[in-house]
């Protein structure tokens, strides 16, 4: 029991430090590592695993929609980098150079990708030439790099991994239904599989990708009340195209420019999870992206036929969820708090006295209930309550985050929120860039969309009191 | 015809220039695109699924026997390159230095990861304490680059693909059995999947891995009688754990050194099938690695009840296969021709006398051969027919390989093969590193393996005439 106390005992409570309690989850759960490359990660077998999920579930959703994967290089010569002006603005900044291959100083840098719209427009302006070639539906599994000056695992790290969709179609309003299309791809499956609801909404110019005519976005409410960007889409328009020169003749044969979107989402979607599910007794993993979806734990495990039962009841299982079974020597208490540390959505235990009545013992992760369930049953059991699991996770987190959207009429309301009970606001918003600065200035929240939703709380601007009929959601956010 | 014709006699013959054959067909049959970016290429949907089969397919054997993915960071900082003394030497000449982060110059320089090694050493130093942590069994999927002066698509580029396995064990006879069945595993994955015959044996001390203590090879020879290094696997001893400290403590409380292994496959694996499999037609791919096995193209699809039998044939094979229908616009004859640059295994035609008699017409990529069926047997006689070019596509490379290898018994045979008939050649060898060098720069040939079934064909050095005791298998190579 000792040693049971001390794995629990050494994380942080969330109301005591949320952030020492996030990075003592991450720890602890065997999702990563930290090594000698700042600001970058060790994803372990356990965090992996989720990412593998996620990415075969993701990925099937777009292969369904007609979406093919490419690998593209991960270097991006500094001219072509330059070649749409707003793009090369906001990226330059925070690029990783490489000058030198070698024992030779290149004659001209290039960056490790921070994105990848550069290169697939290069390759678009060479491959694309009629409509027949449209639409272009590519996307790509890679990592990227960011050279931000803090990091804080799977949020903001120099390196991620990612995918980044790229598209280009014939018509705008093929582009458009595209970038919709996939905000709505993005929402289900993050609300049907990651168990995390979603609001759906417009970007203000400010928040805009560097070069996008439009960008979409999907946010999420952490614990914590602090609001997580969890995916975007892009609508380009056709000002890439025009900066690189990506035309097609039509079906009457005049040459036209394509209209373009991108849009992806990062191993960040595994720090909503953590932060989002997880208690203080570590990682909530919902049945769906859970490596292992039940563990099983025998009891008094010396005693005999209780290791053969397990086994076969591991078996058995396997059939139908992922399950693995503790038959290491460490004592029950303490597999007990590893199985929850590291999320488990459910752990059946067996013992001697069970196995004569016929029963195990199912225990939730997430509520902690315990069902005697008789072993004819199990499989039937087992299904049914991790089904009840993925979908009571999402409804809990959707209550969360209904009980932490507030509405504020001017700036005085939205600060005291702010500082009091933190979370989702919503405010009215003139559409004036000078309003959003003033906000993020005074209060640190920016404004995470302008949602599709959209109701009317007021008709004056939560900042400047002047006339508005934008609703807008501000909210601090990671 | 004439377009039929034109994509056809775009392709170099390969008897006339194999070089130009081979980028000729990894262009037309749509594998790769060039970009920018030197030496770097960018893989295209139809390459990328050849990648994508071949991934989850190795992935899977390497799972099943236990081993599990992560993910590194992709740059290594130059101090821990320079930890181990044979390995930076043999990376440093050839690695990308970021120097750079945004706007600021880094204090250390920073590699592109070339492999892997030092990142996982590290890791391993920090986690491994007790002989419980292992066996350490990790494997990473992930690009790499080397900073290769000159490059071909899939066999030698700056960034390339690939899995790097490193494993870490308590005892020298454990990492041997690791190294072994691991060699085992990648030859049986060619073998089965990729219908490429290997010879699995030992490199010499000047062909092994930068740091290791041994190095394994698989080695398959291309259709102009050059060698390609397919996979490779390293027994690293307790080298690395020296120095880099990677010490657990047994069960009798000692503090021992690890023993470790690193292999990898890499996208190079598809100029292999590439070069072993293709014809002046263009690529041949096997059935079990085909994103297509199946191509339908009805004849004469104007015609009443065609389109409406070849999609209900579409239907019913998906079934059971990889399968799509082409039914553009384009001429049957436009249609067989890229049926056969792509590869695709198996073609289907059917046409309006077909569904009148009930059948449909067959045609093997490999052999050419028209199979008359009926339309009551399609499922078997599909499954039947891949099954059967699975096996004679290993079987004709088999004979080709044993074809093109020789023998020879002193320096002046061994040049007149490589210059009349290239191919493997046997040859003893004393195991003087400078009868090494002097084959390779006399000859241009280099010893590719000490392979595992030694014979013996003689006793004397092919090069130096003194007495021997290893047979060498020598070629030109990739
Ligand atoms: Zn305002
Ligand atoms: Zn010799």
């Amino acid at each position: 029991m000792s040693k049971n106390k001390k794995l629990v005992q050494e994380i942080t409570s969330m109301d005591v430090d949320f952030a020492k309690w996030y990075t003592d989850v991450v720890k602890k759960a065997d999702l990563i590592d930290y090594s000698s490359v700042r600001g970058c990660m060790i994803i372990k077998p356990y965090g992996y695993a989720i990412w593998e999920l996620l990415q075969s579930q993701l990925d099937s959703k777009l292969k369904e929609t007609g979406h093919k994967n490419v690998y593209m290089p991960m270097f991006i010569p500094e001219s072509l980098l330059e070649k749409e002006k707003d793009h090369v603005e906001g990226f330059a900044p925070e690029v990783a150079w490489v000058t030198h291959g070698g024992q030779e100083k290149l004659t001209e840098r290039l960056c490790v990708r921070p994105t990848s719209e550069t290169l697939f427009c290069e390759h678009y302006a060479n491959d694309i030439q009629s409509y027949r070639d449209l639409p272009r539906l590519y996307n790509q599994w890679c990592s990227v790099v960011r050279w931000e000056k803090t990091t804080r695992p799977f949020l903001r790290t120099l390196e991620f991994l990612w995918q980044e969709g790229h598209t280009a179609h014939a018509t705008a309003e093929e582009a458009q239904e595209e970038t919709l299309k996939i905000l709505d791809i993005y929402s289900d499956f993050c609300e049907n599989i990651l168990a995390i609801p979603m609001i759906k909404g417009q970007k203000t110019d400010k928040e805009k990708f560097a070069g996008a005519l439009r960008t979409y976005t999907i946010e999420s409410l952490m614990h914590d009340g602090k609001a997580l960007q969890s995916g975007t889409t892009h609508n380009f328009g056709d000002g890439f195209a025009k900066a690189f020169d990506i035309q097609y003749t039509d079906k009457e044969n005049n040459l036209s420019y394509v209209h373009q979107t991108s849009w992806g989402v990062t191993t960040r979607l595994i720090g909503a999870l953590i932060m989002v599910h997880g208690d203080d007794s570590g990682l909530i993993v919902p049945p769906k992206i859970a490596p292992t979806q039940l563990r099983i734990i025998p009891i008094a495990q010396h005693k005999e036929g209780v290791l053969e039962k397990a086994d076969e009841l591991k078996r058995q299982l396997s059939q139908i969820v992922r399950v693995d079974l503790d038959d290491s020597d460490k004592s029950p208490g303490w597999k007990f708090s590893e199985c929850e540390m590291k999320g488990i959505p459910l752990r059946l235990e067996i013992g001697p006295k069970d196995i004569e009545k016929g029963q195990a013992v199912l225990v939730r992760r997430d509520t902690r209930e315990k069902i005697f369930i008789s072993l004819d049953e199990v499989n039937e059991k087992v299904l049914q309550t991790l089904e009840i699991i993925q979908k009571e996770l999402l409804e809990k987190a959707r209550i969360h985050r209904n009980a932490h959207t507030y509405e504020a009429k001017n700036l005085e309301q939205l600060k005291s929120i702010l500082e009091e009970t933190p979370g989702f606001i919503k405010g009215m918003w003139c559409g004036d860039r000078a309003c959003e600065d003033k906000i993020k200035e005074e209060t640190g929240a920016t404004s995470r969309c302008i949602p599709f939703e959209g109701e009317s709380i007021g008709d004056i601007c939560v900042c400047c009191g002047k006339p508005a009929d934008k609703l807008v959601i501000w909210a601090k956010a990671y």
